[in-house]
């Protein structure tokens, strides 16, 4: 039996998915792509980095975009409850013999920089600069017209290690995918701490990879209209997958690869998961409809292809099975 | 019994209601909102006028914006079918002792500059210089994603002598509201050519004068979305009413005035009407839901205001009936 | 050069595309299909019919089911202007060599049963029984709450004849597609009469055969949310192809299959062709984007599948070029 | 200065408003309104109560509708962390003098019965009877498509009082409006605990009273189709106000009054709050643009009525500033 019974009191309070820093070869090339096309806003710009936010967002940067010789993830971003909680965490990290560092980012507070079991790399912070929220601009929002990250997708080579290691830090499983059969084994998990579907979600595969980002958009018309921009300003080969209706999660999805191939999906209408008595939805390996409810196949670079985390070699899982395509 | 029978051998063949030319005092106010604000797409610029055009219109232009002392209407434009049309249409009104000319107007075929009985300036021509239509560029959709004119809403003294005169012309009612009663009297008609709800309205009152002109949107969502960013980067006075549901027409609109003043409608969602045995629909003038099947109430500069013709000396109606405000 | 000019005076006067019959083999299974999820409403029922309509139309049906042995399509229909449209019609066709006869039909008006060259049976009428418009009955409106019927398509063995017989007729080309180099051959066309995109349409194949009727929905919502409602109520595998844009016509639409394998289009977001200098879109057979823009490629089933008429034996086409599969 | 500094540790940890208990006059009209028209389901019916719930809901009921002599709101709901949680808070209540009870409740967990300081209703509980949820089973969805409750408004004749009460149990302020100068004093106040604006907000007027019960829908159009379907079938005098966008809480709202006057809001788009970081906003009195962003003058009833608590008498409000009515 691989599901455990949540964490409600973890050791310290992770509140969200916050942030995500990308190594990107050519800023202007990426800024093209996520500011005049996407609609993201450009909090600040450096001769090495860009930082954007959604329209709703307040913290200076979600997304970071660092000028970097290799299109790999930097560092996945969580926000902490409070400063308090972050000396827990850096303790908690210490005695787990997992690397911990301060690192000075600008526009954060004070922040941990440490790594899962796998050697994901993780900021955790409990501050960060506040810039005007933008939600009430509406002049400001363009393209997507982008609300806010909502969560962070990797591939992990043990669901089931990852999905323990997260469970104990008090992540709450919404939905999850297994195998059939007596000996069930985990292929992959949606884990939430802000109460939606999910903050952190992983899949079977080689990694510790970064599978996409999640950002949010206010409606399905912001996600059909940003098909019709990409499929007729460049961008048609950056369409990867969608739109489309996942049956996990009930997202209305788009997946697009950004310039250096880093996967963002633009997603929205998921559901409130804040009950303890929450149970997680379980799919079977064997249907596609949690795929997609329309039957619509992905392609093969969906599920084969993601972002290396800078300097951590990806292992191959040891769950060989494989999902059933849609269709 | 005011109503008529349909001509449907017209002695010319008007097309629809294809562009208006409004004088503005401030080309660059008049830009601000226009372009900036509402999204429509300028065809060209020069010291004194202004060409715009929806996303999906290959004419040059649909709204003309000429520098001018006053904030008047100059003239209602109409497509016609042919080059031989126009030859009918001038001889036609020739014929009916009214003035024919045929200035030269720049990015325009021929044009016949001519009035109604009322002394409503018209200009029909049969082609026009055709741009590119962007309605696949869709990273140019900006505001209210306006796709392109769709008609034209006058206040005229006398409804009955406005409506016979047109119909003759070709024009088919769908719509119309009369005072109850044995001594019926209509107290607007809308009219089409094109074969949706109208390409030209009249409404008993103060006239003739422009009441506003009608702009089509693909949806619902754009309209909202417009109302929000007009509320929220300076345009909030211009908002004059809506956004709500008319009973007729059934369209989804909007109603903002323009910086002189000029009342311009967003709107979507009306219907087909081109049916031969297609029949109009009576509504009564104590009937609220005409005006707006929500129960909002227009503000009385709706019912009052309106842009005067260049030279044209408005009359007041003989019909002195007042139409029962929504609520 | 194979594109003609249009024929502004036809020798009757077509005005649209108002309504198909199809043979069903099982009345209550096509009833649960189209009314219970698609949302038509039920003009009438009787023991071999079902007579719809959408949600605006006033006319009794615009689709009518009829029980048969086979899932065939029976007759295109076509409203015409006029009564001695109708007279003008029967003597066109007649002098033409085609049949012509004038069977009685339940809710319609004297009707012309006659065919086209390639023996596709067409059905004229200038009038139908009306009913009360549903448009501002909105409780009344379900599952796609589809407005109206809005194009024909059909497979040709020779899209040239098939597009000079209907360009004789009045109707004008609005898209077309052709094959490339200095011996270029229509591929297929779109063709309309009451000014949007198309009334009907023609591509090579098999033919004559019936591809699709096309269903207009008042927005991309509606469409997105049949999706998921035939998704989830058990019509999943008659989900055929889409949602999407296509660069043609730039509409959004689904391809759905009902219980007899006949295919819908529902489809929201063309355009208004009225204008006399309205040219008509060139698209090469080579460019992947005239199917779709987000460049998703339609099924083999899309391409070769269609309902035959009745009583008509298609034949292959002579024009053996291969339509360039998106992506 | 009257804002506190948020309460990150509660004494009980409520997780978010969950649902409330309304006394109507008849059921079967009650109904008619709740499930035909605005298309909530029906979990359970008894011959005293009807159970409802959104789509996305697995809580058996939301929103209790019992036959009673009189239109009063009988509890405001809420859901804790745990059955310990549960413990807890009826300790708290019983130190601070407030009447704790456990009354047996139909589908719901162990229940706490108390009050706040001025008498307003609650009642908690950490479990409840799940039930199916319908998120997928799109063709059941109807009316707004009402998905989950979100949040609960009050009257209050002492706004800093609540508020104090409130924040000590951990609700944490996201919006707040106060009167200008240099002795400023509260007039309305929004409280969170799930994550987004508000689970319960409340404005200065005679109380306690219930002023409304907010439900969550997902997105624009579903909130357009109720207020077309409202105004067509017979509910057009329980539209109170809107469709429109407010200042606070950027959300799209309708007001609507159910057959016993009950203020219902369809509610969408407000955003996240979670970070421990996240400054609340203030609203000057004066400011009109916090109720609507659009201008909209809200009507007098929305100001002054709202629903008694069974039992309990409203008192007159200490603060008799009045609020800025928009336009």
């Amino acid at each position: 039996m691989p599901i455990r019974n949540p964490v409600f009191a973890p050791p310290f309070n992770i509140v969200r998915a916050s942030h995500v820093e990308l190594g990107v070869r050519d800023l202007a090339r990426a800024r093209a792509f996520y500011v005049d096309c996407l609609g993201l806003l450009l909090s600040d710009e450096t001769a090495d980095a860009l930082y954007l936010r959604g329209v709703e967002e307040r913290n200076h940067h979600s997304l970071v975009l660092r000028l970097s010789r290799a299109a790999e993830a930097q560092a996945l971003g969580f926000k902490l409850g409070s400063e308090a909680d972050l000396d827990r965490a850096a303790f908690w990290f210490a005695r787990a013999n997992l690397p911990t560092s301060f690192p000075d980012l600008p526009h954060q507070g004070r922040t941990l920089r440490t790594a899962d079991i796998f050697g994901t790399p993780l900021d955790l912070c409990a501050q960060m600069e506040q810039s005007e929220s933008m939600l009430q601009k509406y002049a400001a929002h363009q393209g997507a017209r982008i609300q806010r990250i909502d969560h962070l997708n990797c591939f992990t080579p043990d669901v089931q290690a990852s999905y323990d290691f997260y469970s104990a830090l008090g992540f709450r499983l919404t939905e999850y995918t297994e195998t059939d059969g007596d000996d069930a084994k985990l292929w992959a998990v949606w884990l939430q701490r802000k109460g939606n579907v999910h903050d952190l979600a992983f899949t079977n595969g080689l990694g510790p990879r970064l599978h996409h980002v999640g950002l949010w958009t206010a409606g399905v018309h912001d996600i059909i209209h940003i098909c019709d921009v990409m499929a007729t300003c460049g961008y048609l080969a950056n369409m990867e997958r969608g739109p489309g209706r996942h049956g996990i999660s009930n997202a209305f999805f788009l997946y697009v690869r950004d310039p250096d191939g880093h996967r963002v999906e633009l997603f929205t209408s998921d559901y409130l998961t804040v009950d303890p008595d929450h149970a997680p939805i379980r799919w079977s390996l064997t249907d596609p409809r949690r795929q997609t409810l329309w039957g619509h196949s992905a392609p093969e670079s969906w599920f084969r292809e993601g972002s290396q985390f800078s300097g951590v070699a990806p292992r191959e899982p040891a769950l060989a099975a494989q999902p059933v395509v849609a269709m």
